[in-house]
């Protein structure tokens, strides 16, 4: 998957804040690609971008019109639709976060085949894949890992990627899941492909290269979350990563959802990723700790960074609060 | 995925035996399911059961013909459309564990469409699944998991489910791929699920239960297997297994087709197989070892029983030539 930028980011008429976290992710970390926004309502959220029609983002060089929002159904509201055709008939490429597929719109797949439109669902995979091979491949690799689901493992990912980029390092994120494909333009769902394909899909996303220093690829679930971790294990030994990052979220109580799964401490959750890391890369080392303190205060997490720093032998900090350049340090030298 | 029973197995024109592996394992595993076999040449491979015309095999009460074979391609050949459109047109049902799916020639579609025939692709999944929980659910587990793919793990289930049965112990395998489903007539190719799906479509396999004693439930790949691991992952997670089987081939060099790929030892692979177990089974043991000793001679091989059951303190055996009682043994105190 490969989405043209710049983008139009499409709002609709979503009023919650909560659900604009998409478009709000990829104007903090691609500002660059996010050439305006398109409201149907003065009420809905803003993202303090420009406000403008198709017809001005078209005049001024967007490539894809993007749904940013989530919804509790990932349906798309029948109200929406008049703008997406209009956007495909003037020769936007459409991409979109929902669980509904723009391809059962029969109206976009029919512009879609007389080729006016492409349409990204990047919540889903159709190609074909290959099954991976845990060959060593050429360049440098990080992977972000967690204690569990949605612990700040795609944020921390973006975080490093640009502090090494700041220090003149060449460093490019990799996106496996439907957030951090918007932002980047670029990756594929790995949790939504065929399981025998997890590891070959990244593989496929990061392959060779010598055109620059380090993959940064996003992590997903956890190999302790009883309903994800088949993911997270294809995605490591896929990964073949040089370097790890843990992340978690400081006070969460068990694996999210389940409150009958327990949530595996830090050390238990290094030891299982290095040992299954192991298989495709033997001298994988965790590199860093990222938290999510956003329970504590900034003293209190401040503290916790410093005192689990000592217990754990390794930079830990809170990417929001402290930034990651006690990590990125570790890579420079 | 519910085949009905019995079949009518379909050889097409295979002349080589190792092509019609699947359904030799149906006839030796299942063979009060097996009503006849229908061949389309003289020289085609015979699994010794009665030879039946569509006509006949109708008659007597067959339900399904079964394409038992393999090949290279996974191609449906062209002139075995005729016998399959015809069987469609009769009632019978179809299944295939070829890679081309049934429901891609039109002609059974439109019959499937009627409801004239069934179509079973058991390669393939497309039904709706849920996502795992990892919940404890009622009813006792076991799991057949290995150092590798193709060293017993199918085989093995069968041949405990068959000790336990034999016993007056009610055992019923769970399949969790295509040959097994064949054999069985239900369960899901946990390989061929999204990625997100794959402990929850082994909890749909092996749900609560008390109708019985174990589920013997036929692991997939290995969790040291580079292309396969997330597959064996998620599976070990759903299983949520009480008793463990671990599968090894002697003498297998490296990992299979992927010669840069290092065989775990069976002390690595059962420390993995427990760790990774307790996420959704705290009480998780193992209770046996089955080897594949083909490279050995019988006695070399039995020796090799004994010193391995020494070192590590399991009941270690060859299910082909020594058969799976000191395993069960096990089960049954």
């Amino acid at each position: 998957m490969r989405i043209s930028q710049p983008y139009l980011l499409f709002l609709g008429d979503v009023t919650d804040p909560l659900s604009a976290k998409t478009a709000r992710g990829i104007v903090q970390w691609r500002p660059e690609a996010c050439l305006g926004q398109l409201r149907l309502t003065a009420d809905t959220v803003s993202l303090g971008l420009s406000e403008m029609t198709l017809q001005q983002a078209k005049q001024q060089g967007a490539k894809t019109l993007v749904i940013g929002t989530a919804n509790a159904g990932g349906v798309i509201p029948r109200n929406w639709l008049d703008t997406l055709i209009s956007a495909a008939n003037m020769g936007f490429d459409i991409a979109s976060g929902m669980h509904q597929r723009l391809s059962e719109i029969p109206e976009l797949t029919e512009l879609a085949n007389l080729g006016i439109t492409h349409l990204f669902d990047v919540r889903h995979y159709n190609e074909r894949l290959c099954v991976g091979t845990g060959k060593k491949r050429q360049g440098m690799r990080l992977l972000t890992v967690g204690t569990d689901c949605s612990v700040g493992k795609m944020f921390s990912a973006l975080a490093i990627e640009q502090s090494l980029n700041s220090r003149g390092i060449n460093a490019r994120f990799k996106a496996t899941g439907q957030t951090g494909i918007l932002i980047d333009g670029q990756g594929i769902s790995v949790d939504a492909v065929v399981a025998d394909f997890i590891s070959g899909a990244v593989e496929q996303i990061s392959p060779d290269f010598d055109t620059h220093q380090w993959d940064i690829i996003e992590g997903q679930g956890s190999l302790f979350n009883p309903s994800f971790a088949g993911v997270s294990l294809g995605l490591l030994h896929g990964a073949q990563p040089d370097a790890l990052v843990l992340c978690h979220e400081v006070g969460r109580q068990h694996i999210r959802n389940l409150p009958h799964a327990q949530l595996p401490t830090l050390e238990q959750t290094i030891q299982a990723n290095l040992l299954a890391a192991r298989v495709t890369n033997a001298n994988v080392q965790f590199v860093g700790i990222c938290l999510n303190t956003s329970s504590l205060i900034e003293s209190e997490a401040k503290q916790l960074c410093v005192k689990w720093g000592k217990e754990l032998g390794l930079p830990v900090t809170d990417p929001v609060r402290f930034g990651v350049e006690t990590i990125t340090d570790k890579l420079t030298v």
